[in-house]
């Protein structure tokens, strides 16, 4: 019998939260296979799908970086992948490689949508490619070291600092000798900044005294903010910017679902304090990924950078609902679906 | 006799607008004479005043880029100011200077709050010392060419484009070979920008087709957008930014005397658009400021930059009045107060 792949398309355009059900619709397809491929394309099968943030605003129909997944069309998004068969000289069957392949468990790409073959540092797991070493990583990268730039005894901020961005950009921070604060929303999520990964402070947005706490956290005020909420947290940072900061503006996951978005209220701040606020898409250094990954690698390896990840079971199936948790905050780290199951990778 | 100096003193925060005879309180107090005068400082007496909106902010107690005037405090301001006595190097008796001199007629300032005299172009007038040669003009330059950076072909947008560095501004993004739109607040101030400073576009944010004119004005999107206005129009800024836009952020007359502040809805562009957004305040610049005067001076000389002032007679008593007046957006171009009456100017 012919292989089938379960794929995930956009049904309709969520006007808040996503929906699992009416979001997304599931279908199965009749899996392309090696007698398909042309020059240049590869045959992939998907093993971890990435879930992001990111991925709410491409299910809004207005101009941003990238244009909206349409109507009917399988959802965008990052895996990684095992090559099936290969007629491109940029990955060879049996390869693990990162490929832009969508909520889809088999597909044939054009080479462009494929990343080469990345050999991961001794300490390295699979599911570091699309973590520490893959866009999460990358964007924390370069947002942290082209944009905030900090300096020795710079005070940096970042903003759900237990994510997948967050957490490498603090970590990052750190290792640039920075005073780094993050924010998070469980209290479990401030004991891992504070006893893994070596923040100075943590604190529980969801605590009552938040705002105090965020205060006298920054008691010389903030020369770096690295944003992945946007909203009250922003509008916060603005108001304890030191004279020159530098604002990353590289998610707002607050106001993602919102129908109408909360009004800064420090706008002014960028004036008075010469704020540099700048925000910046990871595609743009897209030539700059290889020697990037390389110094990812390196701190990985050399323990500078830890990570946890979750990964959640169940097959592309739960895809959907796994992404609408994710605006929930209950992953730390990374997320990732697993689309194959662990006795089926494990082989590779 | 001795002589008498009018002062203007801060009586009470406002909460929203300046309210002339209760913000303020008018005192006269005996003038300070040459026999008072120390080494380094010299006694000047005020003949045209600056009137800017940034006073507003001065008069709240919050952290900014200076401390907020006090109460009992005479209220800050930059003057046109003739040299009765100096025992400073930096001008002698008869010059003409600009000085930070408050809401005063008479006064003895150290030397390092008054500027060195400069030569005006052949067709200068001495009110340019505190218009396209002074602060607001010494604002547009700054802003404009060190973070908007207009290329030629580029589509920059000045809000209060008629006023007194909005017009240098955008003047300054014409020389560079931009298509420069304006805005202002009435068919007046359209017609000069459009008929005298060469500006491409210019509309009336007053016209109830503003947001669709705004669209139209920007077919090819915004690469610079120099705000002094904030609020709505920021945010249809943001909504219009092309990739890799700069956005100067030099003032927010929208916002000074709001209790509660626009909340902006597209700051979301500011990362889909991968825009840098940044502020300044001109005094960041002051070692730069002798070789941008002569570049101005140039650009007047040549025609290539025009200007319009209003000129408030009646002497330091009106000052408060003609303030709140300022933000109603009565004036075009440079707003001053002429404290000692054109008769005696004139014979200086």
């Amino acid at each position: 019998m012919a292989r089938q792949s379960l794929q995930i398309e956009l049904a309709e355009r969520p006007k808040g939260s996503i929906v699992p059900g009416q979001t997304f619709r599931q279908r199965t397809v009749a899996a392309p296979t090696e007698a398909d491929l042309k020059d240049g394309q590869l045959l992939l099968e998907s093993l971890y799908l990435s879930l992001d943030p990111a991925m709410r605003g491409w299910l809004n129909d207005r101009r941003s970086y990238v244009p909206p997944v349409g109507i009917g069309e399988v959802m965008r998004g990052n895996a990684i992948s095992r090559v099936i068969a290969s007629k491109s000289a940029k990955a060879r069957a049996g390869d693990i490689v990162v490929a832009t392949i969508g909520f889809r468990e088999v597909a044939i790409l054009p080479e462009t949508l494929v990343e080469p073959p990345f050999p991961l540092p001794p300490n390295g797991k699979l599911t570091d490619l699309l973590g520490v070493l893959g866009p999460t990583g990358l964007t924390a990268y370069f947002g942290m070291t082209r944009i905030g730039q900090p300096k020795p005894g710079d005070s940096v901020v970042v903003s759900a600092a237990a994510g997948a961005t967050g957490s490498v950009a603090a970590q990052i921070a750190k290792i640039s000798g920075a005073r780094v604060v993050g924010t998070v929303g469980s209290d479990e999520k401030v004991r891992w900044l504070k006893e893994e990964l070596g923040l100075d402070e943590a604190l529980n947005y969801k605590d009552p005294d938040f705002k105090t706490k965020f205060k006298e956290a920054t008691p010389g005020y903030i020369d770096v903010f690295f944003d992945n909420v946007g909203g009250e947290q922003l509008d916060m940072a603005l108001g304890r910017a030191k004279k020159n900061a530098r604002f990353v503006m590289c998610g707002g996951i607050s106001g993602y679902n919102a129908e109408s978005p909360y009004g800064l209220k420090n706008i002014s701040s960028i004036i008075a304090q010469r704020i540099r606020m700048e925000g910046f898409i990871v595609f743009d250094y897209i030539p700059e990924y290889p020697a990037a990954r390389q110094q990812l690698a390196q701190w990985l390896g050399e323990g500078k950078i830890q990570r946890k990840g979750t990964v959640v079971p169940g097959g592309l199936a739960v895809a959907e609902g796994a992404l609408s948790r994710l605006f929930q905050g209950a992953n730390t780290g990374k997320l990732l679906v697993e689309v194959k199951s662990p006795d089926e990778v494990s082989k590779l």
